[in-house]
């Protein structure tokens, strides 16, 4: 693994590391956030996957997460979105292929050589982090905006027992009844009937979550007719989740939006990742 | 108007009083809190609407609000749910008849000479405390519990500008496709072509609500499948309503689970009421 670069931030590190992935089969980049207290053993890491077009560098910089991660002693984890580089197949879509991972295991040509997003963030870097940081793996929680809330929401309930507490900013909530989720399955799954359960509402009206959800999402986001919040809301409250989803006024899709509520997102999971 | 007690409480005076009602041809009794502000002049109110089988006693003496009230310097007002006495009908059911008025004004006999509690709630009253409080009524906003619940959304919804915030504890939100609704609509209102618009997803699938909104239920309300949460919850979404839904882990129907919460409630519209 190589350190491409480690800044003192808040008392901590705010690292940028670069690694050889099996599951992408090419390099990937992630950020990676440890507080002051990491120099004195593991402590609990909070997952930020971001959206469409993004790398590990969007959230990183622009969220403004470190100060609250930093005050809550609390890791922050910025995967990149997707595999990159020359030999990686690209669409001339901002929504399709290199940023446009969508959190999941392609089967189709030409993705599925490296579009494997699914393993690579929920298996293989979560290793690569408890074998070379101060990281507790016992003690971790997700959130994530617009794609990478679609990937929050689907990994904790996928991934039963694994996080604690998932939060999500404007997540894409209902993806195979969205053009912002049937393009992308149907290029990388093909065939409808190939598409594993990576639908958060639809693991929502299965299973649900076992423990606390926040949501915030912007009454003026520009994409909201994508999102689905609406059929999210209905299983959530069918299933009575453990839960909130606010609406908040005025706000749109952007960082802007998201670093306004990054202190109430980052306190949200604190609370479980500390109990 | 009659004085049946005035105690001091929080600084303040929780008062209960007795008058004549024109619009239900009755007697009606009320609680009002008066913080110590309302002696310097008039104060914002925040209104009480009761669930089923309540008086105006039950919010007054269990929900814990006045402390609250009290720190931020608000009137609260809790009106009883339905007119009483001899010579008014009752139904041996509990939902039914006296303490089940719906916050509706009833058209069929033998209801409909005294079951006025919209017009009761929404335009007697108010004035009654505007005329002999220090209420400033350019000032309101709305909460409460259940039936009350349904009450508030619906006045805060349909009365458009009189309330600057509202909000609900387990809200029955989808009455016209609910046991709790169907039921009372009938016998007061006769058949459906009658039933007004006096229901919360219904108003908020039309208009929605200009202002913040915040609702609470419990994800163990052993009423929960005649609350219509998930059909509120998919309509708040699709309007983009300004809002919160929050489930509560393990919270159920009762005043234990208002009273964790009301904190909460006061100071999410003391946030409205002062700005």
């Amino acid at each position: 693994m190589e350190t491409l670069s480690e800044n003192r931030c808040f008392g901590g590190v705010q690292g940028v590391y670069k690694h050889r992935s099996d599951a992408t089969g090419t390099d990937m980049t992630f950020g990676l956030f440890l507080p002051e207290e990491a120099q004195d053993g593991p402590v609990p890491v909070l997952w930020f996957l971001a959206g469409l077009t993004c790398t590990h560098e969007n959230a990183m910089t622009k969220a403004g997460a470190q100060v609250w991660a930093a005050e809550h002693g609390i890791a922050l984890c910025f995967p990149d979105t997707s595999p990159r580089g020359e030999g990686v197949p690209n669409d001339d879509a901002y929504d399709l292929g290199q940023g446009a991972g969508f959190y999941i295991d392609a089967t189709q040509e030409p993705w599925s050589e490296h579009f494997k997003m699914w393993t690579y963030t929920a298996e293989e870097l979560p290793a690569l982090l408890g074998e070379h940081f101060a990281i507790d793996l016992d003690r971790q929680s997700i959130t994530g905006h617009s794609m990478g809330g679609h990937g929050a929401l689907t990994m904790a309930m996928a991934l039963k027992g694994r996080f604690r507490s998932v939060s999500a900013f404007a997540p894409i909530c209902n993806p195979t009844q969205s053009d912002w989720g049937r393009k992308q399955f149907s290029a990388y799954w093909g065939d409808e009937e190939n598409w594993g359960p990576h639908d958060a509402t639809l693991l929502m009206q299965d299973a649900g979550f076992d423990g606390p959800l926040l949501i915030d999402t912007g009454t003026d986001d520009q994409f909201g007719d994508l999102l689905g919040t609406e059929a999210f809301a209905a299983a959530m409250a069918a299933k009575r989740q453990e839960g909130q989803l606010r609406l908040q006024k005025g706000y749109d899709h952007s960082y802007y939006f998201i670093s306004t509520f990054i202190e109430d997102h980052v306190a949200f999971h604190a609370e479980a990742l500390w109990r």
